[in-house]
């Protein structure tokens, strides 16, 4: 029998084919003008699927559609439900992008594309893994459930508005999101929590019109004076945030569970990687326990008066800002959303409109428990790929998704992937490595062994 | 003999097809798209002096080209320079015109465009009263230059560049700069005063490439929240400015010359017209003491990070401002520029990098003296036309190169012209009236008549 090396080796090229016209489509949810590009993805990748072997189905949402796939193998397996998401970021600014982004090109070893690991890549070594098993043994060991959506980088408000309706579909033993990351290329680690988020828009106005700075200079008060006003108070000299309330509900993890957690952060590898500081935050703590285990308010985009060449001696009419907060554990995405907001709003100088919009969308963080049968699978395929032992680690990045869907399925959670800090996902020159398409591959394949003739705790 | 008022009611519909031609050109000087515009504006506004009877000449500079004409009626009669610009500010944002900024259109006997005012409505009255005196008359009473830029908004650097080289043909004994205002349309005044201005660009920059918010943020500083911090910091509660030394050249303007100038200010007419608050700048001084007699620091312009539809959890790399500073008699803007560039650029937080870049083209404050010839010569044409006392008051805008062109000229010089504070320049639909474009031409004919057989003090 032919191993699952020999068979991806023997695919190599189809797959590597497959999975740059995957990142060839310009998928971006947040973005009105990409709609058709997304919903063509869609198409194929629904196709794609249901040529491994398959059923699907297309849940339409009030936003993006889902793609839902499932294989029943026998009803005494357990059921692992995987989730992935085929939208990606936008990719402005465009002018920073060494090569276009959505035409995929190989350099070292690396795949460039929007997407290439947030989500596309991800996505596609857990294909590649079904469709290797189905290759080796003709069917798989337990039963699979893919739940795709099109809207993560878009808060998942789509999906989020099906989920009751479809509880039947997704109930499922186990759920691995496969959309996180490694510290580096050489050490597996199997992410214990993500934060949550949300998201929310800042506009000042100060005037029906705008004005000329000479003539009223000195007299009205220019809104983006009061916007950097207010944005400053969001935080203190030492970095902690200063909205009342903000941090009331956090539960602190305890020392116990610390201690299986590698908070190890490497500033020296920061620097020469980004030329940055891990100097923002609350200056009392290290940067790794602030990461993992610490909220932020985070200015996502500021604008406001002239931004062109030359020079406009203009008062804007009104100034904006999008802020976002990460959570971590217990801290309620609408309730810190109207936290801020209130803060923002109660700051309003004297003859000036503050108004705070927050989206809809957000969600709490999540943490999956290290003992369960689901995370000890993973970490098993994890160390046997790899040849060393995995680590357990937590993201400071956000799934919203997460917790509801950890509900709706019934399911236990592990949350995986193969990213990594350096892949520059959200950002121009988005890579992703194809030994680690390979890897994942492997990972997946094994994990899904792994788990036949369990049964969740 | 035909009154001027005769011959310009008989030639009303042909000044305004040309006064419209005027407005057509988009001569923006600060974007270089419109270079070619801007010089078919020039072009044509020279033909149209020629014809009117003075001698032209095209003055080449670093950036764009002066029109300078002149006009001799004897050496006996002095010699008014007249100073005005055909260049205007960029028209965005666009989608706030009610109709297309280049394209003027007439509503309650106010036209509507980019300019239309500032500074080619003034402009294009000036010429109107030269070619009403020369239909009735056959010459002009005194001798006459015109000195008429294309950078004013872009901060005078061509025509500053080439001032000292044309000393003797600028040389003359009144100067008389067209591009000031009235408090209301039923007030006539001469402004004494503009303030000065220094311009400069701020640029924070925390990483080599934007960062995803998740995974970086709480370790990376955010240079969003660094740059509202440092424009936070230049002012204090009260709304005065904290960069040390900015105030220490101010000679405060004494008593008896106080008395003379109109510092009123119609705070309930200000929130009718904009819906503003004359709430900026130092708590404690009314709003028209601060727009005349104090400096300001503006922000004019602010961005960085995702601006588009929907959100992107992005830490850019860089975030930026526009600074403008209005400065008072006795502050020198470059002084006053690095004075601001070393109090923002000592405070960048560790690890991150920030750079001001302090634009060449500011100018200082200048006033004008009450007593001299051409101001009283001015301030009796204007009591004539409106038959009403003329008042005296100071602008808070600022005209660089006036300092500097009454130096090389040699003349006493007067601030005058006919703008309201609600024409909307530099934002979208300025506006002027053709009343006003009548009155223009009268109070400047007057003028030019009262100026024939003396000589500046």
């Amino acid at each position: 029998m032919e191993t699952l090396q020999e068979i991806l080796q023997r695919n190599e090229k189809n797959a590597h084919k497959e999975y740059f016209t995957f990142l060839s489509f310009p998928s971006v949810s947040s973005e009105e003008i990409y709609k058709k590009d997304l919903l063509n993805c869609q198409k194929w990748l629904t196709k794609y699927i249901e040529e491994i072997g398959l059923k699907t189905e297309v849940w339409k949402t009030p936003v993006h559609p889902v793609i839902f796939a499932s294989y029943e193998v026998s009803p005494d397996q357990p059921t692992l439900l995987i989730y992935n998401h085929y939208d990606v970021q936008p990719s402005d600014p465009l002018p920073l992008w060494e090569t276009p982004p959505f035409e995929p090109r190989v350099k070292d070893g690396e795949v460039y594309a929007r997407g290439a690991q947030d989500n596309k890549g991800q996505c596609f070594y857990v294909l590649q893994a079904l469709k290797t098993l189905f290759l080796r043994d003709g069917k798989l060991p337990i039963n699979i459930k893919l739940c795709i959506e099109g809207e993560e980088e878009n808060g998942s408000v789509g999906l989020e508005a099906i989920l009751e309706s479809k509880r039947e579909a997704l109930k499922a033993d186990y759920l691995a999101i496969v959309d996180l990351g490694i510290p580096s290329k050489d050490t597996p680690a199997i992410t214990l929590g993500v934060r949550g988020i949300v998201t929310m828009d800042l506009e000042v106005e100060g005037s029906n019109v705008d004005l000329h700075s000479g003539s009223h200079g000195g007299a009205v008060f220019n809104p983006i004076h009061a916007l950097v006003k207010l944005l400053n108070s969001l935080r203190d000299e030492q970095g902690k945030i200063s909205v009342p309330g903000f941090y009331d509900a956090i539960v602190e993890m305890n020392q116990s569970e610390k201690e299986q957690i590698d908070f190890s952060f490497n500033e020296e590898k920061y620097r020469t990687e980004f030329n940055a500081e891990a100097s923002g935050g609350e200056k009392t703590l290290p940067a790794g326990i602030r990461l993992g285990l610490r909220p932020t308010v985070e200015i996502n985009g500021i604008w406001g008066g002239y931004t062109g060449d030359g020079f406009k001696t203009v008062i804007p009419a009104k100034a904006f800002a999008k802020i976002s907060c990460r959570l971590v554990p217990n801290q309620d995405p609408m309730k810190i959303g109207q936290l801020v907001k209130d803060f923002l709003e109660k700051q309003a100088p004297k003859g000036l409109r503050v108004k705070v919009n927050i989206h809809p969308g957000g969600g709490p963080s999540a943490r999956s428990n290290p003992s369960s049968k689901v995370v000890k699978a993973f970490s098993k395929a994890y160390s046997e790929v790899f040849q060393k032992p995995c680590r357990f680690i937590l993201s400071g990045a956000s799934i919203p998704i997460v917790t509801k869907l950890s509900e709706t399925s019934g399911a236990e959670t592990v949350l995986v992937g193969l990213g990594l800090p350096t892949d520059r996902i959200h950002a121009p020159n988005e890579h992703f490595g194809l030994d680690r398409i390979e890897k994942g591959t492997l990972i997946m394949a094994r994990a899904i062994e792994l788990l036949a003739n369990t049964q969740k705790a």
